[in-house]
């Protein structure tokens, strides 16, 4: 790298910096960059600083947005009785692009990783507490993965919430739609038939 | 990605411009950039900008610069007898590395892709024919790439430089030091014994 004039290296370190990008793959960024005209490196420039200065998180969910409230918990024809816990804002987006859910969400920005040094205190969770006590949620529906962290951070959720009178739900497990099942793995399978439904 | 706010999904659309970064690596990129403080993005963003304010071609190579002239067309140590024609500046920098070569270069920035559009006017070739032409120069090092569009490139200059009565050669092709011959692939090993030289 160090054949490149001082410009590019300092951009190739810049772009190192993302997560799972290499120098390499930073080299190969910064040649396109270098590559593109002035307007297209402006215009990336321009939209790293926007999205810095103009996003926030919402004071309800805590879902990223443009404004103190987002357009989910602003909007008055979803129902607020129900909130759905997602570890992360992309959990998020991947629900709503199902359209399978009318309610509200509270984002927890991570989930318990004790050897990562995320615990409890780290996480959205006095906020949801804050929530379901102010009143107004019947149900608590927790979205974590469906891993680990995801399944300790649903448990100390329940634990809770277990003070308040709101139903708490978890998201099913079972084999994935459009899957074979020779292509699951043993816990999936497992879950699915403990988790077996009447017809 | 319909579920982010506008300036987030304006920054990822402006990062999945980048070649072989799809929208999810640039939502993932962008979550980055969002979690990350406003002096990291800010720094970023100008890194981007600086970039392309600063660096041009060398009028000289054509390798990316700082100045009007690179720091190797610059340095007077360097021999300026022997020209090393390279498709890429990436290549360039590869061969920098190598500590090996201490002549001149020349970058074409392409090499000849007739079916992607690639042809003789889009690469450095007249530039590289007036500066032998010029005079100073006694060999010329083809070091395309060992694949098709590198092989054709390197005819097409052999033939364009056959008027001159510069020296013309050709980097070598074999087996990579360090590997092993039961992993080299047979176009590789084909040119290892057919380039054989004497112990």
């Amino acid at each position: 790298m160090n054949g490149y004039a001082p410009p590019i290296r300092r951009l190739i370190e810049e772009l190192s910096r993302f997560p799972g990008i290499g120098e390499k793959t930073a080299t190969r960024l910064a040649t396109f960059i270098i590559r593109g005209s002035r307007e297209d490196a402006q215009r990336l420039a321009e939209s790293i600083v926007d999205v810095k200065r103009k996003i926030h998180l919402c004071s309800v969910c805590f879902h990223l947005s443009e404004g103190d409230v987002c357009p989910i918990c602003a909007d008055s024809s979803r129902d607020r009785g129900t909130v759905c816990v997602v570890e992360e804002p992309d959990a998020l987006i991947a629900i709503e692009e199902s359209q399978s859910y009318r309610g509200t969400y509270h984002v927890l920005h991570g989930a318990l990783a004790p050897l990562d040094g995320v615990g409890p205190e780290q996480l959205r969770l006095q906020e949801l507490l804050d929530r379901i006590v102010r009143g107004g949620v019947r149900e608590v529906i927790l979205a974590t993965n469906p891993n680990v962290q995801g399944e300790s951070t649903a448990l100390l959720i329940t634990k809770m919430l277990r003070q308040t009178d709101v139903t708490i739900t978890r998201i099913a497990q079972g084999v994935p739609v459009g899957g074979e099942l020779k292509y699951a793995d043993r816990m999936t399978l497992g879950k699915a038939l403990e988790f077996r439904r009447g017809m």
